[in-house]
């Protein structure tokens, strides 16, 4: 066992806190990562807060972690000391079933995916996120951070890009079609980003205009303000796809009405109320309302590849670990430009 | 002007009873068609009780019609006097949007589909539905009935085939696919039958085990009672493709949990009142709610030579038309196997 530092919520809705927690050995498969970035997630809020249901604590968020390989377990081949890596949203799974024999170990129906942090591993014993100086990860669970991407702007993509490049992919985001992003926070600028980087026509669908200097700026082609009433009858029927990045409750049918039929709307944001529905606004048009989560451990390398490879990361705002606190506030205020990352070192 | 006897509901809520409504004179693209036999569709209930919004009263239901063509426009091409036809739930629509131009006229953003009854035609008059001896359509929205197939048991395939018969070939029903058809009723009985004649393996979930003989022997290879917890135990994680025929809100959230990663919910069943869902349920799994009206018009010709090719129609209870309101009150007591027919020679 390694004593690390770290910073943990010590209960529900508490502040988070310095403490330190203990690493396992690294084991015959494990790499051994020197955290060096750790981004922060609006579900690194809900869980600390309970918002998603009863949570594991001490909590130590953090699964957008970008770091360095300092150790490798004997039969780890992927992986050399030296090599600059990321974790994302899952350390494990059962491996065994359809989903993860698909790469889609996200949506593992073999006990489910191991959380990075604020889950059980197979042996029972909780998971600590990126929140710390260093991480033990099998290496079938993490990915290579290509040489172009820095480590501190990588780090968000290894929840905020896979959440947007894996629906953008599988919905047929590119040349020739029309794609909303809604919400222009953490999750919608990567989605600006990725849409635009495949060729679509991008629209951002934001509160108000106020990011709109950035949006466009990142690749959109259109900025609409959803509190304008005339953004709703203007764009009726227009957009093949919709990626939600919003994670309250939003009248659906509204955003369903300004799809073309066959449209999507997908859902990557995830309110902690049910949503209301008439099923109407679904069955006139065929549309489809869905949900993605973050992506499968393939699918993760080849969107850090992508992202490379057309020359972006996150647009973030590095903090000290002792600015975690009203980092969380300001991501509840939709105050920050577009992804607070944690300096570990500050740890 | 053609003065023909018909059965119409004079206002929202008021039984049906025997009237004389006036049909257009037949026009260069017209068929003038003897109806033959009228399908009783449980939405001819929702609009003749208001159940859906506001109606036009006096109203003659029926989207479900069959019948002879008596007599042909100047400019019709496509049918000739004594040919067996259908008429579905559209008697027009605008003809130029990517909809109407993709086949898909059910979806029809130019103004929308002209209803077959309770709606406005193009020159601002009422269309009046099927419980009718004759009807006036345009030629590019009636549909020719194969021999083989009985008028009668026809007739309910022009609404009921094809709206379980666009969404099971939509979303790939077939070899290897494991299908739900959720409801037992006039919807749901096409929906075994067809999806059991594309080769999928078909799982009828019901109310009760009440009609489980007649499923099995429709083509189901599974029955169960969604009233018995346990189903839901059982079937987690099974489907690719449940259709939904219900038009009562349903649990939605313990259907998805049926579904296979990237399965689909696909609701042609529609209820008055909105449904409540978290979102998780389609983010886990990467799920799919979705909705299907009816089908285009090429597609429903497609549909009819399809049920002829394999040698059914409907299973139908012939009725007289002064049946009409008893049988209304059967359907919502879900004490019909599994259509209503009106034998509209006798109105």
């Amino acid at each position: 066992m390694t004593t690390v530092a770290a910073y943990a919520a010590p209960a529900a809705k508490a502040p988070l806190e310095r403490t330190t927690i203990e690493r396992r050995e690294v084991g015959a498969h494990d790499v051994l990562i020197d955290v060096k970035y750790s981004g922060i997630c609006h579900s690194d809020i809900h869980q600390a807060r309970e918002g998603w249901g009863e949570a594991i604590f001490p909590m130590v968020p953090g699964h957008e972690i970008a770091g360095v390989v300092t150790e490798v377990g004997p039969a780890v081949s992927r992986f050399a000391v030296g090599d600059r890596v990321g974790v994302g949203c899952m350390v494990d799974s059962c491996r065994e079933c359809e989903s993860c024999r698909a790469g889609q170990e996200q949506y593992c129906t073999g006990g489910g995916m191991v959380g990075t942090y604020n889950a059980l591993d197979k042996n029972g014993e909780p998971t600590y996120g990126g929140y710390a100086e260093k991480i033990v990860v099998d290496e079938n669970y993490v990915v290579g951070i290509p040489e172009g991407l820095g480590l501190d702007e990588a780090a968000p993509l290894l929840c905020a890009g896979i959440t947007l490049y894996s629906p953008l992919k599988h919905w047929n985001a590119g040349p020739g079609k029309k794609v909303a992003i809604l919400g222009m926070g953490g999750l919608g600028h990567m989605g600006v980003k990725i849409a635009h980087a495949l060729g679509a026509e991008v629209t951002v669908l934001s509160q108000s205009l106020r990011k709109k200097d950035d949006g466009l700026k990142l690749g959109a082609d259109h900025y609409y303000a959803t509190s304008d009433p005339r953004t709703f009858e203007e764009l009726a029927g227009t957009f093949d796809l919709i990626v939600s990045t919003v994670s309250v409750p939003l009248d659906l049918a509204a955003y369903l009405a300004l799809l073309k039929s066959d449209g999507a709307l997908v859902n990557v944001g995830a309110p902690e109320e049910p949503i209301s529905l008439n099923l109407f606004s679904l069955i006139s048009g065929r549309k489809t309302l869905a949900g993605s989560a973050i992506g499968g451990i393939a699918e993760t390398q080849e969107m850090l590849d992508f992202c490379a490879e057309h020359g972006f990361g996150a647009e973030i705002e590095l903090i000290r670990a002792d600015q975690i606190n009203e980092a969380y506030e300001r991501v509840l205020a939709s105050d920050v430009r577009y992804r607070f990352v944690i300096d570990t070192s500050t740890i």
